[in-house]
């Protein structure tokens, strides 16, 4: 069964019995959703990247608490808008194939626009 | 079958093809999924909470996009940190529902270091 | 005399007091400022815009404190790359002044990526 | 002159031009602000700590315009809310100062509520 979809009507019977379901606008489940996002990085955030990879069991039970606030904010959001992730991340990894193709973008790290740019001066240079 | 489980070998082979692993980091994997969750809220920034309901279609799928990003990243992350989202999402349920009890925070949007004054307080006035 | 550039030395002193200088690498300083913001966005997350606007004394105070921190950190990342943050503000007003012409955005907040593509399809009508 | 005041009037007649004050509330531009915050940390992601160190001329000027639009939104919610950066900052440095006494601190990254919880255990290490 579809995880995501098999989470969605437990959270929304917790936001019932607590009559929260009045604060959840999208628009105030995306500032929450953000905000748990940004404890996550408050976790790493004076750690080197050699050490983010070698957490403390305490760091890592945290790490795993917010991991689960972004996730639990996410299908609430998912709820209230009536959007499938399971779909959505589907479709988007097809976007995503198509915007960063293997032989322009292997190895580097640069945003697909400088890509385009790229891309945009190469084919200039070929035309001249 | 657990669709986050699911999701993570496709986005894996996605990060390997390009030669991005290398950049994945917890700390930057995190550092992305901040980024992410703020290109959300960029979507509703201007809008009202009434607004944010209504969508319309060019703004739906920009709002789906952006939560796929999420997803992404937070699955990336769990597959470097060895996370199953599913237990993690379950065990925070139980942590929460006995962080915030019903009968204590019904219809208010308090944080529960809030209700934990509060509590202080009742307890102090209930021994006087 | 310019505030910015008098508050950066004191901030400066504070850090090196407590050996924190070797944590601030502007990687790791923009990710501090984005976790004061969010704790910024948490102030106001289950409000309405228009209990945003009406704060009790307790909210009011928390706001403030939260908006000298997320000051600090830029000060701090300031001091870091050497940025002077009064002509990073005047020259940012010039580019905004330009990109979002007061004839074309007057009243809407679309943003200017989306004037641009209005601005284009209307010379396009033109030209036929 | 303080500058921080310096600004305000300028930037108000920036918003004000464009008819954008209504949508000026202090929760949204609290999340305005977060969304700026973000796109300074996306410049920073994918770098390491040494490479934020030595930026391009190209990323250097990214980034002193993001620190420049976090400082506007920061200035805007200060207008808004009729605070005065200079003192929130003064103030917050007291605090500071008593929440991380120099001799808990030095050298270390952790929360100051890690150490109030350090210094309760040796308190109560030196009682028994």
């Amino acid at each position: 069964m579809d995880t995501f979809e098999q989470l969605k009507a437990p959270l929304q019977a917790f936001a019932d019995e607590r009559d929260w379901d009045k604060f959840h606008s999208p628009k105030n489940l995306s500032m929450a959703l953000s905000v748990e996002a940004s404890e996550l990085v408050e976790c790493f955030q004076w750690l080197t990247e050699e050490q983010s990879k070698n957490l403390t069991p305490e760091q890592y039970q945290a790490v795993i608490d917010e991991m689960a606030d972004v996730q639990v904010y996410l299908l609430r959001l998912a709820t209230k808008l009536d959007v499938n992730l399971l779909q959505a991340v589907e479709q988007k990894m097809v976007k995503n194939a198509a915007k960063y193709p293997v032989n322009l973008v292997k190895g580097s790290a640069k945003k697909y626009t400088e890509y385009e740019q790229d891309e945009k001066v190469d084919d200039k240079g070929q035309n001249e």
